[in-house]
């Protein structure tokens, strides 16, 4: 992609409500447009970040089973009522009715209309156990709105279903869940923490938060650095070896401010291994058994003939909110580095271009069609504008690697940059494999 | 995949308001659930169908320049009520009040947002043109909702926005979206007409229809059969090429029965060449000038320092519609045969399974395990059921290959089936290749 093509209005003009970082980032380097009052449109840029931060969650789903399916955002409210949510939720939830005077509302979780699609399909055992997920858009009404894309109204999430014939059947595919979550986050390049969790209003009784590290965060984090030492390789699918990986989280110290000790944590965590920052919840896990197959009817036949209600857990997580808090963990001293499995691109070249040379422009088209030939996904920075301001411009985007075409790069030996480390000079067949090797 | 694992609800109960075939398919074979009125879940086949013609649509859309962003579903009124069409659009607008009472709609379409990103990001008309999209959601509150996701309420939509200096730069990029509509259907397998239309309530002097051809379909198409042999790749992306592909289409006669007249058709179509059937409207192109950029104030500085509303079209094609469009087309004497461009699955493997014998299903394991490894994307019918429901089930789902394990198959020989062909005796290597080579 050239960059004079790309839709990317940056910006220096920030609106005063734009207080932490990832709010200021995503609207200065044009990833998102406000449309109203916490909703937003996802420019090229931040959609292009989402879209992969999307699949990277799509894949992991698929790799434990799970089936993906797509229910719609407006539902009614009879299911809600069914399951006696829909007084229980106040005016978070944005309702509406329908040009006939019929009761909708705009989904903000879908525990009723999963468990109203499984009623009316499953009816054996033999079917079990099920693992579904949709990743669709949600709106929560909230009361203020702020801090951008990570308090919004309108927000994608995936939300997984999990539901199966006994409480100890049912624990497995929470740890599933659990495996799954952990993959995902060290996948997309981000130290995630999972802490026990209460379960609040969905209640249950077994209930994990995903929390990653940013020192922006929104609550306070007590942990001992070994946990992100656990290795996830060393785990197999059995119900035996999960819930040994759970234990093992599980072992060692973290928690959030209500919980914290510290006469415990010091007795507890050695002081070289003591993390004390902040963060941010990207995901949550709830197990809560029969708690919507009771009241909404969703019955199984058992291998001995009785009707048993299914056990069920939620499993979400935040798709949008993930984008911001990758920038609270990664935009640092004015420049943005994104993690290179969510990077907008592979690679930046900027050249220096002026009115009467464009020779270093001609250089860097030739460089740029070679990497688009390995597969490499490039854009070239043909704006005329002078290298300081480009390199500014650079910070915010945050493309990890940079090829900077000066008067010191020749046709073989090139300008390589990684975002907030020095500038080596690099040949064209070293660039590509580094590139490629990630 | 495995059948046994896949969620996928068959029925042989149809409501009795399930009139069209695709709405008697989607049903029968799992692919939908109603939810409430007018508005549905994509069950997991459903939905894998529809991904597939999304990332085609995708894929040809980049392939013309444009850029993918993503709009909200909810949007403010304010916009509306600037264009002039809050009040304009009646009851077929979601209207929504938040918490606040502010007044908010389910955008049924999106010309008004799409302008307001513009007019705040692109000032200068060395950024034009420009192409951007989205596929979203959409919400028209149907007063009588109906053949379930032909006629639903909350529908999933690809809707493009060019904007251009000038009328005759914005008919180039009109004619690019005309060819890519082309492309993006013969692509889909499916037979697409484009026809001169009205511009109705969007506006503007320029519109075309394309419509897919099927027996079922709600309008009544009169055309000469000639209109499939125009090859689209004689044509360049020259503004005069693609005038000329334009013209090349709308030489060849092709219209509704509102324009038919059956003396010319006579005249114009020889006997052999015409084609008298049913046709579903899946994609409309519009180009409308200034019609929103002058109201909303969407104004750009030209070469010569003036200001210039923008010239704009819109463009959109029904992705969920597509694939009941598609079964529409495709679905004929009870048998289901989708384009294998969006077929749930390359092909479905169907062994003869019985209590007491288990071996036809161990080869076709084997067989299962050696496609896979082809990355070739294969349905394993482990369901123990006699062989007689298993073809009327695999009538419904579709996949376009079988092949069948039963006595006459040895371990390599197998009998292989393309759905409404007669079997064939044939080599795994053949069937490797068959089936990769698509």
């Amino acid at each position: 992609m050239y960059l004079s093509k790309l839709f990317i209005p940056i910006t220096k003009d920030l609106p005063s409500e734009a207080k932490i970082k990832s709010h200021q980032l995503m609207l200065r380097a044009g990833m998102i447009k406000q449309s109203s009052t916490g909703i937003y449109s996802w420019l090229p840029l931040g959609f292009k970040i989402m879209k992969k931060v999307e699949q990277i969650v799509r894949q992991e789903q698929n790799l434990i089973g799970a089936q993906e399916l797509l229910m719609p955002t407006i539902q009614s409210a009879e299911i809600w009522k069914e399951s006696g949510r829909y007084q229980d939720y106040g005016e978070e939830m944005l309702r509406i009715k329908d040009r006939q005077g019929r009761e909708m509302l705009y989904g903000p979780t879908n525990e009723e209309l999963i468990t109203d699609i499984f009623r009316s399909s499953i009816k054996s055992y033999k079917s079990l156990p099920q693992l579904l997920y949709h990743i669709q858009w949600k709106f929560r009404d909230e009361v203020r709105p702020r801090f951008g894309i990570m308090r919004c109204r309108e927000f994608y999430m995936k939300d997984a279903y999990s539901f199966d014939l006994s409480d100890e059947e049912a624990k497995l595919s929470y740890n599933k869940m659990f495996y799954s979550y952990i993959k995902t986050f060290n996948r997309l390049g981000l130290k995630a923490i999972p802490m026990a969790a209460d379960t609040g209003p969905i209640g249950g009784d077994l209930s994990h938060e995903f929390i990653i590290l940013a020192e922006t965060g929104e609550s306070q984090i007590y942990a001992d650095k070994r946990i992100f030492d656990i290795d996830l390789d060393k785990y197999d699918f059995s119900k035996r070896s999960l819930e040994k990986m759970r234990e093992d989280f599980s072992s060692i110290y973290a928690v959030t401010d209500e919980k914290f000790d510290e006469k415990k944590f010091d007795k507890l965590v050695k002081k070289e291994n003591q993390i004390k920052t902040k963060g941010i919840e990207v995901g949550h896990i709830f197990y809560f058994g029969d708690k919507y197959s009771k009241p909404l009817n969703c019955m199984i036949d058992a291998q001995d003939g009785k009707k048993i209600a299914l056990k069920m857990g939620s499993y979400g997580i935040g798709v949008s909110r993930i984008v911001g808090a990758a920038i609270e963990a990664n935009y640092k001293d004015n420049v943005m580095k994104w993690p290179k499995a969510i990077a907008p691109f592979d690679v930046v070249i900027i050249p220096s271009i002026s009115k009467n040379n464009k020779e270093n422009l001609q250089k860097a088209i030739k460089v740029y069609n070679e990497l688009k030939e390995q597969n490499i996904d490039v854009l070239l920075d043909d704006v005329d504008e002078n290298m300081s301001n480009k390199f500014k411009k650079h910070d915010l985007i945050g493309v990890p690697y940079q090829i900077i075409m000066g008067s010191k790069s020749s046709s073989n030996n090139l300008e390589f940059k990684e975002l907030n480390s020095e500038i080596e000079m690099m040949s064209m067949e070293k660039i590509k494999s580094k590139l490629k090797k990630k």
